[in-house]
């Protein structure tokens, strides 16, 4: 029988634990964490993460900035505003919403950010810090996921782990935290040959590619852990993940399933290191 | 027939060259390439890897400032000679030698200097860049083993690679090289279990576990590509690397040998680096 891992419960444990620190952080410190939100152009779909990241800071007592900008605004506007608010201590964290608009160049946006005010974890210090075994601030999915593991008590040590993907939001720092873990890790992708043969011998697969069920109960020995990070709609307008979940159901011994597994505890990851940034501010004063 | 890949060769090819690029600049930008040395105490085996850098930096042109500071140094004169180095445009690079004395903290030295000068490529924002594909400085052991695979025109992509060892130095920034370079990655090191099945496996395996001769002939395929960089003095005296060279001579396609394989490729890549930076100089000045 393969279990399901629940994201939704755990993220709702989680943000209550939240809930209470942030309470506390407001008792003994006087301190509100706040979240600068900035998203520029109408993109429906990042209208809609942002809401639900609105609303899971409410929740917690996180007070959300927001800066929503006409698709228009120039590059060295958005820089200037960061600028501001890298230099207000009152703010614990700046999030920019991804994609940007065409003219404007994403790198320079996200690496304009306070490394110390990096809630994605994306500035390319975070990055190296994460890569070299010292991680300040994490990327949301991959630290999900880590939390997922922690639960359902799966230590990564010394397991054979499979990641499908390589991009600097799940694969790459993903990578990264299961070596620090002590996982043997191999980074497979779209130049890979003989997927299918790796992943038969990996004990835990991950799979972070935008290709709809690519992942098959033919593929995976029996008894894996399959972490599933994928969010595709099929032309029938089905959500499904990368992974084929009914193929993959009663081979795998754990999987997180779509929607319901490593989405919803992206955000509580966010609202996490939103907390984590406002109780570090109370500690440097001191 | 195993093929040995000859970095003694292949490093003065470089440096031949780089010497060249050296005068090059000189003559059109009137720019000396400038690489200061900072080194603490008396550690023999420091001492001998300063003195073939001074060496190889003479024969290219680039001219180096050496500051040998006593055992007794104070982290603080240490941070405040990098600052000013940092400040100072007719520098072009700056190294510290390592390890430093048990006083000094290494991270808070390495990470003082500009990421712009660090010639080691150590610099976390500089192992971020490399990790999220856009590389900026490199790590000098890893980006002379690419240049050996480009000599002997050994290509990565959709390769299965093999890094044993997990070191900031050379097992992660390796890794991120090869993921760039499109080959599949495995990273193995101590917790790693069933080793020789993973390098049985492998096209190309890279050993830097500082354990002498402990791959052999059995742990590898038919024509794998074997790249050791190692460098052990066993108690008899003899230098070895981390490969047992003689069991897989005959069964590796390619083999770096101790001493003469990597080693001299790591000194070629520092001096690249600071000649690159400095010829950056010149293009950061129009």
């Amino acid at each position: 029988m393969t279990v399901l891992m629940d994201g939704r419960k755990l993220s709702k444990k989680i943000k209550e634990q939240l809930r209470v620190r942030v309470e506390k952080l407001e008792k003994s410190a006087g301190i509100v964490p706040r979240l600068v939100v900035i998203m520029v152009g109408q993109d429906a779909a990042s209208q809609i993460y942002v809401r639900n990241k609105q609303q899971a800071a409410k929740k917690i007592g996180i007070q959300t900035i927001d800066n929503m900008l006409p698709e228009d605004t120039k590059e060295e506007e958005i820089l200037n505003l960061i600028y501001e608010y890298n230099e207000d201590p009152n703010i614990h964290g700046i999030l920019v919403q991804l994609p940007l608009p065409a003219h404007i160049n994403e790198e320079n946006v996200t690496h304009a950010i306070l490394p110390a005010k990096d809630v994605d974890g994306f500035h390319p210090v975070n990055m190296g810090h994460l890569f070299m075994n010292a991680p300040h601030s994490l990327p949301c999915t991959p630290r999900g996921i880590m939390e997922l593991f922690k639960e359902y008590e799966i230590s990564p040590k010394s397991k054979n782990v499979v990641i499908i993907g390589r991009s600097n939001i799940v694969g790459r720092p993903m990578a990264a935290l299961m070596i620090n873990a002590d996982a043997t890790v191999t980074i497979a992708h779209s130049k890979t040959l003989n997927l299918s043969k790796l992943t038969q011998q990996a004990d835990i697969v991950i799979v972070a590619t935008g290709q709809p069920q690519m992942l098959t109960g033919e593929d995976i020995k029996k008894d894996a852990v399959v972490i599933d990070v994928g969010m595709n709609r099929l032309p029938n307008g089905k959500l499904v993940g990368d992974v084929d979940q009914a193929s993959i159901d009663g081979i795998a011994s754990y999987l997180t399933p779509v929607p319901g597994g490593v989405g919803p505890m992206t955000i509580a990851m966010l609202m996490k290191q939103v907390v984590e940034f406002a109780e570090r501010s109370v500690k440097n004063d001191c």
